[in-house]
């Protein structure tokens, strides 16, 4: 249901645009027309709260603030209330059931259960706005509902599965050179190396620095012999610099935003000053995508796109008054207040709310300021990046991912979850919120693992790798002036920790891809909480425990110096306790509660009863694992189906149901286990390897050999 | 074991000096000289280290760096390595067991498996330091043998255990009057009300605001008939401003620190600029803690310190390079280098470490650069205070805390633990932290229950001081412009909530007093981590749940919207989940993990197994609860005995053993309990009523006159 209040802006969030119902009728809230619109709703004690994206807190949002408003903040503590994206996504959970989305390109409010403990109060800053209502009868179902109304989200390619190697930076040619060869020596798997910023000649987007790249097009094809891709980062803002072409073109073509005299808008970033591409002008969004081509014609194949809520380093008109308050202050026995006032100044400077009402984009040639759009501006860049791609290359899928985010950004690329900490509670807030972003349709998602600012320790850097090891995007990155966290960066015993979890993911891959790919073609998540299937009271409530894909469940450890955790299981399941993928043991946990024992080098998977798991060998790449043989992990009590999805990897042809699927099942029959594969068109597949745990433990292995 | 390197500053740090042994038979370490000393361990995997005081991260220091440096840090997010007290005491506790203090009052680094997994190294920054070791054959022995070492704690009186409202700041008579007269008209039990720094005149220390505070002593004692006090902050800065005699006379005398030059020091804090006291000098140590006598002699009786890191907002040298860099910056196209370097020299302004190089202390005639003692200044502006209490009223019992701190400050103050935020992480820091504060001699003390900086939501607040309850000091204290936080500013379920929390406080004085009083006289801790009485290898690893005096455990709350936690049990115990103090119900648990469901009006506190708990009825202050009856919840197995510890609560007779004891024993006998009291001179107390739960659960009630 949707209702439409006043003339909002075309957001493209939606593609189903849906029956719009008459404003008076809307269901569950009480509304107040204030300077926007006020929506109120009374929770009951039980409610869970869910959704909201890329946020702080729990799963279940109650006892938050969140206000929806693309921030790059750099020191994300439990108290802000603004990250990168904006996912006005929500599901109420309880006696009454259903979602809401909030379809609004400005500020969004939801005080939920903050201010009292009772109230869901969404304030939105303005008069024109969708609101959809999503009914259902469970979370999942609900969640469903929403992810086909806002379209099928962005699928990357295979390899972007491997182990992905950043850092800021990287700062030349010999310094990638030697990270490659590090991976290579150590024997370790990976698919990717990053370039950050410092690639660029004074940070200008889409140049190359001759001096520390020298014959980039030539360092890319060699890295990519060793079996590795460059994804360099693009950034919103363009140099102003005389002579730089993207530079010259925008001015020349009236590309950039603009300021209230219509001239384009100057803000400083990483080059300095520099405008910001209008990319909600569909001309300009088309000119700014293609300039990715040069660098595609050298041979990448992946991007992240930064720096675009956008972030503001510092405008001419707030440095101005900061400095002549340091002037005013020279000579001067500052007290106390006029100390703080002038510190806060210079403080204030970065990403300064102010600076967004200072500048204009042009639609449909009236000019409309930025503040009220702010939430569609990364949105649309990673927008212009995808639309260019499918020009440039409409059957070749590109990595792309971005840091500022909006619904419907989720069709254009994934999102990485921004520059978070080396801190225990930001490898929380990764589990956490992995499933809020599933549910918002970014399925292709990760966090800096190991975390971003700060220095990580070992253990830190292994529970935080045995997490991200199942999330889509997994990628290692690390701030300049940090400690080095690549996987050979700690001492000995860790690196073979490290190797064997790396190695755990590639061997996992016929699964997680397959998994990936089912939640994307079915409007589903990846990863899940555990309330999507199991509606228990104590199972709603678990926040530090996932479902991953369809028969997994993972207990990430996240605390320090700790040897094990609590656990709940929620039915039966089966326990790998993985170590070396290789060697397996298994131990059957009942349903209830648990003290999980997991050493360091331990990676706890849950296998759900009644499903199968299926893994390959590792590789030092993806396109390296060939998958003729595959291993499947089953705990059956009465039957087990399993779909094994594969396709190309590379093209877009699984929109025209050009994928293989393997089905296999798996029937208790008395004492034994009846095995039925059914393969339609996986030419690959010669061989499955089965161990079949029934629910005393027993263990019985077949193999099957494929036709 | 004492150990003398160089020719170490008397900090006064240790009260029995040892024996000295041959610097070159240090027991456990690997010792390198460098530029100062290097210490290196190797540990075991199974190493638990425990210790370090006032410190982020768990109650096993494993996995961290940890700076001994006293730092004004309001934003103690996980990466910050020094907060406000240097506390360089820990213990390793695995195959050996030895405690180990470094005396050294300026930086000590602990790295203690950060770089490395195995290794804890220590750096002390100077070649002067006792280095004292102590082995035992536990982790209590070995912290007894330390807590013996720096002598007896310091001891508040009776009142200060009472629940005290504190905000910065309550601004003038009618808001402190309001706030009192709050508490009660909703009859929730409060004992004092803290005047933060807009009490003074212009933040001069000693001054009282005539304009807000009109008539101050009228005032106090206005508030104490009501049944409060009023404990006002007291700053390390002294305005400079002629005329006012602290200034004139600290001048005058040269008690202050001085420069290079000789000259008396200026920073500014704020009072804007202020010059700081040298209290390294006995004879400005006196000066300025007779000054606290102006204010006792208007009825004041209790104080808090601080700012005494000391904490610098800026000097006039670095801020006149920031203003330069501003002016440079004026007419030039910033680049992004430049741009940061400006910014960062404003932001870098606050607790600058290179001021401290820049400032001396006179000792024995000689000057000391500040740098080298700095971790003692904070301590010996408590030991000014402590000291002139002695000689103003040598019998009487002051409240004194302080934010800094050393070791040795304990015998004449508590510390608070310094500006938290209203984050769930830092209710669990609060937790793991007072175990560590315990064995490090600081008994009195306490976290701003609720969180000072950012805004509390109702659970957290709830969930705080149901933890709270349990501190030796219970405060709610909030930043301005926070939310406010005052057990009456939230929803009516919440204030029904939180009155019921401090009423148990109140109800539980019998037991907190005595079992702090216990650790006091018997150079024991209060709060101790289940590794002092258990030593499984679970028990020795839980680091969310504490023993609080020899009979209870408790398992605080620390997550949003939690109905409930895991616990280990380490024996068999008795869990009341207390609601309201007066209507109990009881649980066995058994040995093992369990989840406890805990709604959030409960209170869970479990009663180890032979162990008694006393409780009386609340009141509306500490000095209102008359103890003429009390009642004892036990869980006897075969025999529990309790020594019930009472004193007059404000004089120091009890350092003449003039205290009140009850020696209570309860036996089983066959199916009954048979009761011994033998009661040493209390004459208050009249009549114990008895529920006392066998290990089955069943209960047996008596009532036993006291005579």
């Amino acid at each position: 249901m949707k209702y439409r209040i006043g003339n909002p802006f075309e957001t493209d969030a939606v593609l189903q645009k849906g029956r719009e119902c008459d404003k008076e009728n809307i269901e569950y809230f009480q509304i107040e027309e204030t300077e926007g619109f006020r929506l109120s709703y009374r929770m009951t004690p039980q409610d869970i709260i869910w959704g909201l994206g890329e946020n702080q807190k729990g799963m279940n949002k109650r006892g938050g603030v969140y206000v929806s408003y693309c921030t790059d903040d750099p020191n994300h503590t439990p108290d802000k209330k603004s990250l990168y994206g904006a996912h006005n996504f929500f599901v109420v959970d309880g006696e009454e059931k259903f979602g809401v989305f909030i379809d609004y390109p400005s500020k969004v409010t939801f005080d939920i259960g903050f201010t009292h403990s009772e109230f869901l109060d969404i304030t939105v800053e303005g008069k024109d706005f969708d609101l959809y209502i999503l009914k259902g009868t469970s979370l999942r179902e609900i969640v469903q509902q929403f992810l086909s109304l806002i379209g099928e989200s962005y699928c990357p390619p295979k390899w972007a599965f491997g182990y992905q190697q950043s850092r800021w930076s990287y700062m030349n040619a010999e310094e990638v050179e030697k990270i490659v060869d590090s991976f290579l020596y150590y024997d370790i798997p990976c698919d990717a190396v990053y370039l950050d910023i410092d690639y660029m000649e004074k940070f200008k987007d889409f140049t190359v620095d001759d001096a520390s790249f020298p014959n980039f097009e030539g360092f890319v094809k060699k890295i990519k012999d060793k079996g590795f891709r460059l994804v360099p980062i693009i950034d919103a803002g363009v140099k102003i610099e005389k002579g730089y072409d993207v530079y010259e073109e925008g001015i020349e073509k009236n590309y950039f935003c603009v300021d209230e005299k219509g001239e384009a808008f100057v803000a400083a970033v990483w080059p300095g000053r520099v405008h910001f591409p209008d990319f909600l002008n569909p001309e300009a969004r088309r000119w700014f995508g293609l300039k990715y081509k040069g660098l595609i014609d050298w041979g990448i194949e992946g991007f992240w796109n930064d720096m675009n809520e956008p972030a503001i380093f510092y405008t001419n008109k707030e440095l101005h008054k900061a400095v002549e308050k340091a002037k005013e202050a020279q000579n001067q026995n500052l007290d106390i207040y006029s100390y703080f006032e002038l510190r806060d100044a210079f403080v204030g400077l970065l990403n300064n709310l102010k600076d967004y009402q200072d500048f204009y984009h042009k639609s449909e040639g009236k000019l409309v300021n930025h503040d009220k759009l702010h939430n569609l501006y990364g949105y649309n860049m990673t927008r212009a990046a995808a639309e260019a791609f499918e020009e440039i290359q409409p059957d070749k899928r590109f990595l792309m991912f971005s840091r500022a985010s909006y619904i419907g950004a989720h069709r254009y690329g994934g999102i990485w979850t921004g520059d978070n900490h080396s801190w225990w509670e930001h490898l929380l807030l990764n589990v956490k919120m992995m499933s809020s972003l599933n549910m918002c349709g970014f399925l292709y998602s990760g966090a800096d693992t190991g975390g971003f600012g700060g220095d990580v320790n070992p253990q830190l850097m292994i529970r935080w790798m045995q997490f991200s090891l199942f999330t889509p995007l997994f990628r290692n990155h690390s701030a300049m002036g940090t400690r080095r966290q690549e996987p050979f960066a700690f001492d000995e015993g860790t690196l073979h920790i490290l190797r064997n979890i790396i190695r755990l993911r590639y061997a996992l891959i016929p699964y997680i891809y397959s998994e990936f790919m089912r939640a994307l073609l079915n409007r589903d998540v990846y990863m899940a909480p555990l309330a999507f299937h199991y509606d228990d009271e104590r199972s709603r409530r678990v926040e530090d425990q996932l479902l991953v894909g369809d028969a997994l469940m993972i207990t990430p450890i996240y605390e320090e110096n700790a040897g094990g955790r609590y656990v709940w299981i929620p039915e039966e399941m089966l326990l790998w306790k993985a170590v070396d993928y290789k060697n397996r043991s298994y131990q059957i946990y009942k349903k209830g509660n648990a003290y999980l024992e997991a050493d360091m080098q331990e990676t706890p998977i849950f296998i759900r009863k009644n499903h199968i798991v299926l893994l390959g060998k590792h590789g030092s790449s993806v396109e390296e694992l060939c998958h003729d043989e595959l291993e499947a992990i089953a705990f059956v009590d009465s039957k087990a189906t399993y779909v094994y999805y594969d396709d190309d990897g590379t093209t877009k042809e699984y929109k025209n149901r050009q994928y293989k699927e393997v089905l296999i099942e798996i029937e208790k029959i008395k004492n034994d286990f009846q095995i039925t594969i059914i393969n339609k068109g996986n030419d690959k597949l010669k061989k499955i390897s089965f161990e079949i745990l029934d629910i005393q433990g027993n263990m019985t292995k077949k193999i099957v050999e494929v036709s």
